[in-house]
């Protein structure tokens, strides 16, 4: 695009797009020029351009004449760094966070250290024209990178084709991606629910499974984290996130140590319960514990002995994020157990909101028709997205590329040799370390960001990292140097 | 596309497609030639080209041949027939209906009487060709039609910038939506959370009710719809959806009838409960059955009085559903009623999976930064999607289109005059008929179909038509006419 129509949009080209507003005009030049040569052009832009509110869009006539004294005012050797801004965001980073400030529920703190606003791999570029690698991937949602041409490409096609589809019709998109994604599924875990958050998804796994047990006791684990929805957010532990909505006393819901066998066979013993939920990495809650080498197989055998259903939460750790080996798709291989139902998600949209519950036939027999229902589950879209991001872990061999970076990573860590490390957990590209207090882990970040490191995930005094899975080696390089020299940086 | 280019894919064009199977090309060869000539051309390909299994891909060299008898078969005059086929579907319908009732958990029945490949307005066009026009709209997913260019380009562009942001962070595509969708909501609703699915909306509207009041109980309405998460479906009237997960005996809620103000009266002043949740036209459940006038203004005045929260469930009536004048966009509007919660969805993504709970700003701020959290809520692909479909929806003043098609539509029902048409019922594009009995309503859905109308939501006795809203006078006079002759055709 040339400099005007980055000023004055083109719908035809970029519906997604607003005009550019002055302010944001006013932020690129002061991030381009020194304050001098800012003024200078601004005040020309004032003359002769009337502005009544920095924050609307440019009109077609103020933009011409702006874009005009740009192009006269900007040498070449600084017309693309000024594109570059404004193809990033035509709206100002102070409008776009005030927006956020004013309407957003505030269920979490509002993160406006930075704006991203470009991908590229596993990294971030800001409304500032700022680089960074990103070491949280939404949670894994980014394991394949910040943007993805090709899943692009097909949604422009399948957009442009067939956009929605009643998810109880039978329909192309999901047909290509149930031949793709069963052959990568556990032995036995050949049935399918779409949903579209991972909560959601917890929530569905949880009724499934209580539609087969005819009971609604559930076991879940200390320090777990499931989601949010009224029944995902019942078996995550923490009190915190269930207190304020009566959530906390749950008769259904039997929390237990985790990596402990005795309580769970108590439980399972009673009778009181015939569901296990677990993330067999703890993440959110735990700083990414994993299980003990024995636990899910010592699980496993209890709920076979007690006819009780193992559900596990692999939302985080699938997809190759915890593989040890090449072609460990999910922690359960790993552990070498087999739950009756996985819940997966993240990973396997490529960023669309796309998550499942996957069972055994003999489990999914016992929902009858009507007993659930969902308008996007499954959707074309989402469908499309899928089986674009699958193909590509398996074309890239994402597995094999986690085992290779997970145990440069850990070697890296380990050799760094800090003082300040007082623990180095995780398995594959699930990453914690320990340091000293909560508020090393701050100021830890805030030096990680100073060298263009964005890491933002913690629990308690445990920095956690979550690096997208195609993190090169170059870029675990790159990560390791960083994080020695925050750490030396650490007072 | 040419005709080798549907057989054997370039993914660098079409990621989304694998190589046409065997099968495929057999039914599409005897969806366009009469028997002599179609076993003539396979008898050919059999000759030349040897198939091991009709399902697995094509290889390049099988295509090629394929595509080189084909080229010499087909007449000019069919050659875009056999491409457009191709183009919609490069699987075998038989294969697509089987994977899904081999893979698919059966939550639902599933619909394989027609499987649409390709979209066009109110229009779908299945596997073997044929052309409906649709009056489910996918439960108002589809409110803008089946596909939509104007979304494709804004995806590609934004999916090819930036996929993925965690929802804690400022983003500009979020930016963007918030400054078109504030201006559109009722006074005070300004408080936004983003979500993927209708259920989920409601399910995060209940917790932030709770939140607020401080108390679990919520008033819900016999006959009412919500969804499906634990939260959703416990408080969703029909027990089928309730049992067999444990969830028809939860203490927290309180069903009473639909346009009854004394019993919701007798729970909010006895305490038990200070949140009401409504669908002002219920539609699932109810066969779109409309509140009477005055009940939603005398339950916001008992609301007022007890304190207690009105939270209006308008993922289906909202974005003009159910408009009867032009720029009524909401139910509560058409009613004059302020609710305190509003859970919107559907509709608004054009597609796309995205929902919102919006509240007033008094409400959200007993939301605390931790009491909530969602990997995809509000992610730049979802707004993205939102910020072009409502941009759509103003453009084609689609309430203005709703109002007088309504018209047409209920005018041209009462027309008809059949006599199995017990009753006429709805508001705006939410309509429902009443035929002697559900048996009735089967066969009608079935005789409208064999005219060329999908029809296939109903409840109970009575046939409910959501037509997409960009549906043109000239459609609803074909939909008209069609059911018509489909309950002439009724014994």
């Amino acid at each position: 695009m040339n400099l005007k129509e980055l000023i004055i949009n083109n719908p035809e080209r970029h519906p997604e797009r607003l005009n550019a507003t002055y302010e944001r005009i006013e932020e690129v030049i002061g991030l381009v020029f020194n304050k001098k040569e800012s003024a200078e052009v601004l005040k020309k832009c004032k003359e002769l351009v009337e502005i009544r509110n920095d924050r609307d869009e440019l009109t077609e006539s103020q933009g011409e004449k702006i874009a005009n004294i740009l192009t006269e005012f900007i040498p070449q050797d600084k017309i693309e760094e000024v594109k570059n801004l404004l193809m990033g965001a035509e709206i100002g980073t102070n409008e776009a966070i005030q927006l956020h400030e004013e309407f957003k529920i505030p269920v979490s703190h509002l993160e406006k250290d930075i704006v991203p606003v470009t991908g590229d791999g596993v990294w971030i570029t800001t409304t500032k024209g700022e680089r960074y690698l990103d070491l949280d991937s939404n949670y894994s949602a980014a394991n394949l990178g910040f943007k993805n041409d090709e899943i692009a490409l097909g949604l422009f096609n399948q957009a442009g084709q067939l956009i929605s589809v009643k998810e109880d019709r039978v329909q192309i998109p999901r047909t290509r991606f149930l031949k793709v994604i069963h052959q990568l599924m556990p032995e036995g875990l050949t049935q399918f629910y779409w949903q579209n958050s991972g909560g959601e998804a917890v929530d569905k796994a949880l009724k499934i499974a209580k539609a087969y047990t005819k009971q609604r006791g559930v076991i879940a684990m200390e320090n777990g984290f499931h989601g949010r929805t009224h029944g995902a957010v019942s078996i995550t532990y923490n009190k915190y996130y269930r207190e304020p909505f009566g959530l906390d006393h749950e008769e259904w819901v039997h929390f237990v140590p985790f990596n402990k066998i005795e309580p769970i066979k108590e439980i399972l013993s009673s009778g009181k319960a015939r569901i296990v939920i677990l993330e067999l990495i703890q993440g959110e809650e735990a700083g990414n514990t994993p299980a003990l080498p024995d636990f899910p197989r010592a699980l496993r055998e209890l709920c076979d002995k007690y006819n009780a259903l193992l559900i596990c939460d692999e939302v985080q750790t699938g997809f190759g994020r915890v593989a040890i080996r090449e072609d460990e798709w999910w922690a359960s291989q790993v552990y070498g157990v087999a739950p009756d139902i996985m819940v997966i998600g993240k990973s396997f949209g490529g960023g669309f909101p796309v998550t499942a519950v996957v069972t055994k036939k003999e489990v999914s027999e016992k929902m009858k028709p009507g007993y659930d229902g969902s308008t996007f589950g499954g959707n074309p879209m989402a469908m499309t997205s899928a089986f674009i991001a699958v193909r590509q872990m398996q074309r890239k061999n994402i597995t094999l590329n986690v085992v290779l970076r997970s145990k440069q990573f850990f070697e890296g860590l380990h050799n760094i040799g800090s003082p300040l490390i007082k623990e180095i957990r995780g398995l594959g590209l699930m990453i914690g370390i320990k340091l000293p207090s909560k508020e090393y882990v701050s100021q830890f970040q805030e030096e990680l960001k100073n060298c263009k490191i964005k890491s933002s995930l913690s629990t308690g005094n445990i920095a956690r990292f979550l690096p997208p899975l195609i993190i090169s080696e170059e870029e675990v390089d790159f990560a390791l140097n960083r994080i020695e020299l925050a750490l030396k940086r650490l007072k």
